[in-house]
């Protein structure tokens, strides 16, 4: 699977199929590149921590466990799992997981065996060796994939050593985290309370009262900006905002227990962060829409992240109203909107985007990061946001091998999508290719601020 | 009209134009093949009971009567009434009404006339005929369009007789019932209280009590499944779910005349239904978001189903979470979700289904049942849910003729899909015919437990 | 850019690109044609008015006043204007603002010179040359552009009194007047007791009760007729209706300053209007589903229609149910439905209206009314509402020179629809040209009473 291009789409493709990997909001772990120590064996590098792939497993039967998740790594028998997961490849059929990993086994791992059912042994070996090559370690991986910026997603509370020991070792590769202070804002999140006396402990404000709660926050988010954050990252299952008149009465009441007015604070401290963006140039990203861990059985024993995410239909409109009468007209901001709610693209996102100066349009996301999605994505934006509105292409991925996959089939895409309006004789090919130019690389640069 | 196909797309037509149809949810009537007469005129076979035709003449001015609607046969001119459908033919055009006539025309009714005002007469004759031939009786019909099973849907308190009579018939032809029981779950739907008493007299159960109503509804379910049933249905305006504490108070409560707690009531029913297909087998499926009978004047006059019912948009998530929670990890069940805002495929269907190992997703449903509407369901579920979590395809129709008409769009559309998808490189030809068979008939079968 | 046609697209294109030009809603200003001066220059033509120009220059960071707007014509600097405008033209890249602009350019304005900040003041000065001339004064370039009628769209309580000079000039071409009475329905809208008030003064009824306002709204729908008008035009956020109990008790409520009951009032007013329809025969319009104004700053400075508009998701089924249950079935009402959420198009227009006599779909609007746009459109109406219960084409523009552009793109997006529905086998080529003239012209001229 390849997602085949001819003609003017393959040339456009030819054009940006080299450019550097600009990757400025992701999910990777700060360690691997910290340590680079090598992945352990092919389940862990391809099954296990890819909620893409079990999930689908999961839905046709397969326990969870089986998989290997849940389950301590000595008590894994990776070659069973990899067989398992080879067993059921015909699941994929027609999905980006089917794009990525043929794309991984073939351009990174040097793989050229078709997966399935009778060649798992052959491909768990293959891997297995690929693996031991001091060639394949992280850092070395990182290298070759040619990727220019790796930011990374990090807990307030991170105290960011991974990040401080890829600085301090010498190597060039430039990892960088991002401002994520969910568990923070919601106050409906595990352990909130917990949360702010750990944020008072480590930056020395008293957080018991909402102005050094505030202040701890700005420092925690000059700490991140300090070891090159050039971002802040929120997640919301409804992108409500609301400007509290008394936030202080508000935080103390909820400090005490009472959690009445937590959907309000956390659409408060919506706006909250959006101000310090102001003073701080942090850019803002908030992904909306994803109602989490829909299934208890699964979250109970397995935590989150497990595939039970599902997206809702969300209301960017009356949502951000609030916060963007407060800060949207001001130049200092930049705000990047993630939605899993298709419907809003063309209704909400892409007249919003057209019209407030602080917004902007992250690239399709989750779900519908994929050849269809991207389609849709690019037919429903472009017309009234134009290009200059998007933020360009994120990978967010957990998956360290998927990167250049996922980058691949965004420019792939993206070469259709261009020799498609050229066809319709909107532009020239010479302008495509500057626009590919943009979408590839230079909007992600731009509105990341990562120039 | 016949969705043209060339190249790749018409190869894979072909592998599966003469596949079996198997056709396991739909509203076609028992009584034509347990007493096998013909039927009446070309009137009542194309026009008066299809509520695709009549609605879009309606809209366009023609009163519901002069199409026969709410006349009683022997005051009805039938073929007064053709020439009414044939003067609009033109308001069909691009529309899969147009498809399926035209296709039952030429393909069954051996009429390669093309449908006009000008035609009008010529057609009519042509059927009339073709309805004195024995070998046009339903049976034969049925043998001839290679129905390999063909699933009813009945009432819950339906004798089942006319099932009963062609068992007793010694035919061949595999005709199955499906539980329905919309009239005894939903409080709010008319004469419920008296529904709830039947159901006791029929089964010997003690209905006013919460118990004695579910063990007859388990005895009604026994039932169906020995008259060769394999699922039940189920149609609610919101798929709305809820278990109730103590639902033998509400049920009480009800039956007294109180509706307050309706919905809460169906929604739990709901969840015992789904609690009842873990021990009996029987597949579950649930179409959500018709709202019925908009139009009060003409539900007054003719009564439900007369082109009135509008979708309405839905929340498959919330709605479906206690339900989920309660019996969605249990490998026994399968429910299969059918929509009617294209919305929920990407956003909500897709991702449900990639997850929940009971969750299969119904095929493009009434108005969605269309070339379009099929290549945006394939374009929108693939991706995410991929092929086998499909239920495969149902034509629930209420026309018998279309059946053949219905599965052959289908076929046409699936290979067209398949097509590109061999062109983007996802897979081969010799993938895309396996895909194809799955599509076709295996997943259909399998989903409904037939094989 | 010019949506390139080839093939049968090119041929049904042909047939219809020189059709008559019927515009039966939009916002021209009629005193253009009542004193036919001469526009005053370039950016005054091309930028200042052009909300879809100026949104997307804002959005970038260009403050409006930069762009002359809320400043004087005698403070305004268009050349410097033009330039800016100029300068960001890569913005509108893929968007129907370039489509337009570069059509008017060509076609209108005569002028060969790619757009972009190198040749912004040669273009400025071909332009400032063109206005000169006599030649392309409002009511030549109206005759020239081929306009076989223009509807304006007007206050209830407009005068007419451009209308009124149009009719006594001489000149031949057809502008009437469109009865926009919201001012006077919504109790919201700024000023509403004034507005009541001055209904009464200029029409001599008591307006300060119900039966007064009735009769008064009755006799300015009159005046409007009396002046051409053969449609009304509502706008509502969400499209609600009811009908109370004892509006004049609702009335009287809302005159003394209490706004609780507002909205539902609102509601009612739409069916009286549909009721005054019945009487009158004037085709009523409902623009639904606009959130107006979002940007309060900008709002407060510069007033409405100011690029902050943004649409939200509507529900048509619930809304209209009590309007359609009160005078759907009468065949004397046409009712066209406008929307900015696409979801409806499938999910509740097209079932709407192939079902409901009075209703017609509205063809793609604003955002939506753009190559893709209309696609979409087609591709998700059609099949289940056919062509015939759609109103054909608007322009709804306030830009007097995009109307040749925008009626241009809609018959290319024809021209290629009907193109690929020969290819698919739907209909022949000499059908999409009976079909190709019906969306042209046709539909628009039956639908709104035109012939």
């Amino acid at each position: 699977m390849s997602l085949k291009l001819s003609g003017k789409a393959a040339q456009i493709y030819d054009g940006i199929r080299g450019a550097p990997i600009v990757s400025p909001h992701g999910h990777c772990d700060p360690a691997w590149f910290a340590i680079d120590a090598p992945f352990s064996d092919p389940a862990e590098l391809l099954v296990i921590p890819d909620h893409y792939v079990f999930r689908m497993l999961y839905s046709q039967g397969v326990p969870l466990d089986q998989l290997g998740v849940g389950v301590a790594p000595e008590d894994r028998d990776p070659r069973a799992i990899f067989r398992l997961f080879a067993a059921h490849w015909h699941l994929f059929l027609g999905t980006p997981s089917q794009f990525w990993i043929e794309h991984e086994l073939r351009e990174t791992l040097g793989c050229d065996t078709a997966l399935g059912p009778d060649t798992a042994d052959a491909i768990y070996d293959h891997i297995a060796i690929w693996l031991t090559d001091t060639d394949n370690l992280p850092r070395a991986l990182f290298d070759r994939m040619g990727i220019e910026v790796l930011a990374t997603t990090d807990a307030a509370l991170d105290p960011l050593t991974h990040h401080q020991a890829i600085r301090d070792s010498g190597w060039t590769g430039t990892v960088i985290p991002t401002f994520r202070p969910d568990a923070l804002l919601n106050p409906r999140a595990p352990g909130w309370v917990k949360e702010v006396a750990a944020l008072g402990a480590m930056t020395g404000h008293d957080t018991t009262g909402y102005d050094g709660f505030l202040a701890a926050l700005r420092k925690r988010r000059n700490a991140f900006k300090a070891m090159g954050a050039t971002a802040t990252d929120h997640a919301i299952e409804q992108p409500q905002t609301v400007w509290l008149d008394r936030p202080a009465d508000t935080f103390a009441t909820l400090l005490s227990g009472s959690i009445a007015d937590a959907d309000a604070f956390h659409g408060h401290m919506l706006i909250e962060m959006a101000q310090m963006s102001l003073d701080d140039g942090l850019v803002m990203q908030l992904h909306a829409g994803s109602r989490r861990n829909t299934n208890h059985t699964l979250f109970d024993r397995f935590g989150a992240n497990k595939g039970a995410d599902i997206p809702v239909a969300v209301d960017w409109v009356r949502g951000l109203e609030p916060l963007l009468n407060r800060v949207g007209n001001d130049p200092r901001l930049t705000l990047i909107l993630f939605t899993l709610d298709e419907t809003t693209y063309a209704r909400e996102l892409a007249p919003m985007a057209g019209h407030w100066p602080c917004l902007r349009i992250g690239p399709p996301w989750w779900f519908h990061d994929s050849a269809a999605g991207i389609a849709r994505y690019l037919d429903q934006v472009v017309e009234t946001a134009g290009y200059h509105n998007l933020a360009g292409f994120n990978d967010d991925t957990r998956a360290f091998l998927s990167i250049p996959a996922r980058h691949d089939l965004w420019r792939r895409a993206v070469a259709q999508h261009l020799a498609a309006q050229i066809d319709r004789g909107y532009f020239s090919a010479e302008t495509a290719g500057q626009v590919a130019q943009l979408l590839a690389t230079d909007l992600a640069r731009k509105t990341y601020r990562l120039e």
